[in-house]
């Protein structure tokens, strides 16, 4: 995967452009004019299953063989991932289990056996994802579709960037959010190959800040548990993904709780858009001045809008 | 007004292209599955200013001869067009007078004060109201600009259905919300003016069905107030846009308040985009069956995504 490229980036957009949006890209005059700086937002929110996931997750599920995918695919994630990969193998036809951990919330369920997914249960751990996964891949013989160690999740992932710099190849900076590093890896591999001067930037919370420390520091960090409200970003960073933002990538920031809050609820409500947490951190570090952007057009992927209508961001305590 | 034709909607489409958006239309494959049709959502609430509103703003502003705009605006009106036309003037860099009644929200006028508009309080009545516009006419000789009975306006909200058209040229429907009845005319016009087949349906909250019943009735009905969750549609017909509906608009009908309490929470936890109720109430007429559309394929236009983030639509009693 460390020798991903844009040739790779442009077959999954190929691959994947019957099967998932080319999404809109939304600015706002008042964003623009408080921050001196043209933002161009690639609205991730907006894709089917509602996040970015569904470009890699339908990239890796039509990358497949015939053979190998009348086996299916199995994931372990309890997030956007599963949702898109259930999503993925139901437009092919194929099976789709996910591993999900007996705690997940009864709407994430919901959304994964909407897909027509099986589910299966297990301890909220590691190991115990890892281990259901190998039990049903010994059975099944079928195709484990990592979240984000994956190279055809993560060519799929840099098609969003793609698409925005099409629309804007003037961009001076390309701001992500950073979880596992799919998005993020994608996105630079995309951009620093059709752009000379494109900055890219990653973008994290305090609370979940292994990738901040990985990529300034010599060795990888790992977190095994953070509390951050961007709660699509608690993985750790993936150690391929890490050496190809070693390569590509210009900086990685942080941003605390309450700048994501306030960034996630001016996307709503100045911009009228259901905006997840963790798809608002690039914002964040826009409107608290951590990046400066005066004078420059700067792209942002929104990554997704999967949140809790009865549980608000804002209405949760500031200190989970 | 009665005589308002494409040409004068192709005109204002010209004149307001640099100071609004062209809304992006979105889709939702859930939907049309559900639905069996193929629905088209043309994002007004991404308009600027958060709704429609500013189309026609800005046409009645930058209509305007020079001498006319430097004496300035005035509008009396506690919603969107208040802050639309605040907008426009401010843009154009003119003088705008507000007359808002003294219980409006504090929210709404901080919008309308933060475009740079005076704003002048009054009684919560009709006639308070237009007492209050008489007299800064009186004194500065500018323009009244209705909300909704005024050519300028309605041509200018006849934009949005222009290039839902204009994208999607074989809709077999279109339908948008009725209010005062500007949004409804102008895009009835502009359908019918670029499509031999197109049906165009108004609908209406059962709480407030003046037009419902203007339009199947012998004579213009008016309702004083109203209690529908859809508060942008309180308003009663305007009597020269009833003229327009009864010529161009094929069908009026009504939907509950609950119905559109649900087809507001799809959007925003489906479609993941912020839609007042008054937005969603064409959703409203196709999601509880009130309007049959299996087979067609249907333009709706999401008038709008005000609303206020600490007071959810579905967190107040239905009752409401």
């Amino acid at each position: 995967m460390t020798s991903l490229t844009l040739a790779d980036i442009r077959a999954a957009a190929e691959r994947i452009r019957p099967y998932v949006h080319r999404t809109p890209v939304l600015t706002s005059t008042q964003l623009d004019s408080q921050l001196g700086a043209r933002v161009f937002c690639k609205c991730e929110n907006l894709q089917a299953t509602g996040s970015f996931k569904a470009r890699g997750a339908h990239n890796a599920v039509y990358s497949l063989s015939d053979a190998d995918a009348a086996r299916g695919v199995v994931t372990h994630s309890s997030g956007n991932h599963a949702g898109a990969l259930a999503r993925a193998a139901q437009r092919r036809g194929i099976p789709c289990t996910v591993i999900m951990p007996a705690n997940a919330s009864a709407v994430k369920k919901a959304a994964v056996a909407a897909y027509g997914a099986a589910i299966i249960e297990c301890e909220p751990t590691l190991s115990a994802r890892e281990a259901a996964a190998s039990r049903v891949l010994a059975t099944t013989h079928g195709t484990l579709v990592h979240p984000y160690d994956d190279c055809r999740v993560v060519a799929g992932q840099g098609t969003a960037a793609l698409e925005l710099l099409e629309d804007y190849p003037d961009l001076d900076m390309l701001l992500t959010p950073v979880g596992g590093g799919g998005l993020l890896a994608g996105s630079a591999v995309a951009a620093k190959a059709v752009s000379g001067k494109v900055r890219v930037v990653g973008v994290e919370p305090e609370l979940a800040d292994d990738t901040f420390r990985s990529y300034h520091g010599a060795t990888r960090v790992v977190i095994n548990s953070s509390t951050t409200i961007a709660d699509g970003l608690r993985g750790s960073i993936g150690e391929r993904n890490l050496e190809l933002l070693r390569k590509y990538v210009d900086d990685i920031v942080t941003v605390s709780e309450a700048e994501i809050l306030a960034a996630t609820r001016f996307l709503w409500e100045r911009m009228k858009i259901v905006v997840e947490p963790s798809g608002a951190v690039p914002l964040a570090a826009l409107m608290s001045g951590k990046v400066r952007v005066s004078g420059l057009q700067v792209g942002l992927i929104l990554s997704g809008g999967n949140v809790d209508l009865d549980a608000l961001p804002w209405v949760r305590p500031a200190s989970r």
